[in-house]
């Protein structure tokens, strides 16, 4: 027997079958396109093998409140045909089994907690940064969730006073994320950060910004392992800057674990969010 | 069969007697001096019961892993005799009873959520404005713990412009506790909180601070319900003004049930702590 998992994200999904060790048998990828588009390439796909349960790590923001009516939702999204998309119930009725569902965030955190770089703890956060900027958590065993999901990704950051680029998010500006994400590091500096390799001011300005956030993430949910994904996490030249400003501002407040071991890539790469959703699976069973 | 409780603030000690339902059938209040000076008095109370469980809410910073030599333990406070002090360790040895530990503000939380403002929730956070200011939060019916406890009231948050004074955290300066617990607003406004009531300014840039901390701790940890308590929060006149500023922040990002329900003063007024405590010693027993 084995259990399906979906990681859908805004461009791409990634369709898997795997085991309850989190072994992947056989993934595919389909693009983003409308329900109408994507949906039934991604049934045809799990309706050829027999699954105990799907797990889905979706983007947002959705509903993960198990007692509303509207749960399995993805609720208020700007993209096209996805608001009020019924995920979780479209995949109930067209494969009758069980469900897990929650945010593709979340369900990274999961599976570096339960097979990547934070296995054996009992708490960790994920944040990508990428298109935009998310985060996901586990706490005491649980993900987290209360009125809905963290939207982590919009908190707001102290600015650097030199830095006068106006900020990319639609609905605050300046946040983190219309600071950092990959958007607004490609309009501030007028190139794509893959292209932006060799030049270190803009990955200074990045962990400046990154690292702040951390130390409100830490002082807010004491996360045990901090682990961070996303495309602009692939420039590894970020990390240490990112390390160095962290225990600039922690300035000896918190004890925390040596950097290096706490503030981490993927232990699983890119396939966080695809372990995360298998796990969620069998948690639906 | 009653329980024990002890809150533990960095002036005063409350001690408890009370039942599983949380009511208090006997408390007392000491001055917080040294621990040679304060425990003896605190079990001499306790040893007039014969109790099944003692539960501790304690100022901090304190050791909650249970895992760790230190366990129970006050841990790198500034207050004098203090600091490194077995509490938990101490407590069962002169009671030899199961003894529950947190911290004062996890406490409150969990109090508040079992029989106060957030009863029924799976989730609740818990700010206390005072002489300085602390979080505690509830998670899935979970205190909020990882690598240790929250440290919440030394969030960043971004100044008015117009204000120039250089806070008062011992640690960070304008950290928010550094710019809006009651000693701050001593030192700015040249009085104490309480006799500031009627100058509308000091709660206008009190609830601007107040409001962007609020935000942050939603995005971050989605809680159902947010309690303020504290000395403080006592100047009522903040919460309306807390409220429509976190309105302009949210600008209708996320979906938040109505604010006067949402952020709200303890249901337990003063008792949330010790009512908290109780509930520790319980799930200790």
């Amino acid at each position: 027997m084995v259990y399906g998992a979906i990681e859908a994200g805004g461009t791409k999904f990634v369709c898997a079958v795997g085991d309850e060790k989190g072994h992947i048998i056989e993934s595919i990828q389909l693009p983003t396109k409308t329900p109408d588009e994507t949906m039934p390439s991604v049934i045809d796909f799990f309706k050829r093998y027999e699954l105990k349960a799907l797990g889905i790590g979706s983007f947002g923001p959705v509903d993960v409140n198990k007692e509303s009516l509207t749960y399995g939702n993805i609720t208020s999204t700007p993209k096209p045909g996805w608001r009020d998309f019924p995920f979780a119930r479209t995949m109930e009725q067209a494969l009758k089994i069980p469900i897990g569902f929650n945010t593709d965030v979340n369900a990274a955190a999961l599976g570096e907690l339960t097979h990547g770089a934070a296995k054996g703890l009992g708490s960790c956060l994920y944040i990508t940064v990428g298109t935009g900027i998310g985060g996901g958590a586990v706490v005491r065993n649980n993900m987290l969730q209360g009125l809905s999901h963290p939207e982590m990704g919009h908190i707001l950051v102290r600015r650097l006073p030199s830095d006068s680029y106006i900020g990319k998010c639609p609905y605050h500006g300046d946040c983190l994320e219309g600071l950092a994400a990959g958007p607004a590091i490609e309009e501030r500096w007028g190139k794509k950060g893959a292209d932006l390799a060799g030049q270190p001011e803009v990955w200074e300005l990045e962990a400046y910004y990154l690292a702040q956030a951390l130390m409100q993430y830490i002082l807010i949910l004491s996360p045990e392992k901090i682990i961070l994904g996303g495309g602009v996490m692939k420039q590894s030249q970020v990390f240490p800057l990112i390390r160095e400003k962290l225990n600039e501002l922690n300035n000896g407040y918190i004890a925390l674990p040596e950097l290096a071991d706490f503030i981490v890539p993927p232990g699983l790469g890119d396939q966080a969010g695809i372990t995360g959703a298998l796990m969620l699976a069998l948690a639906a069973e």
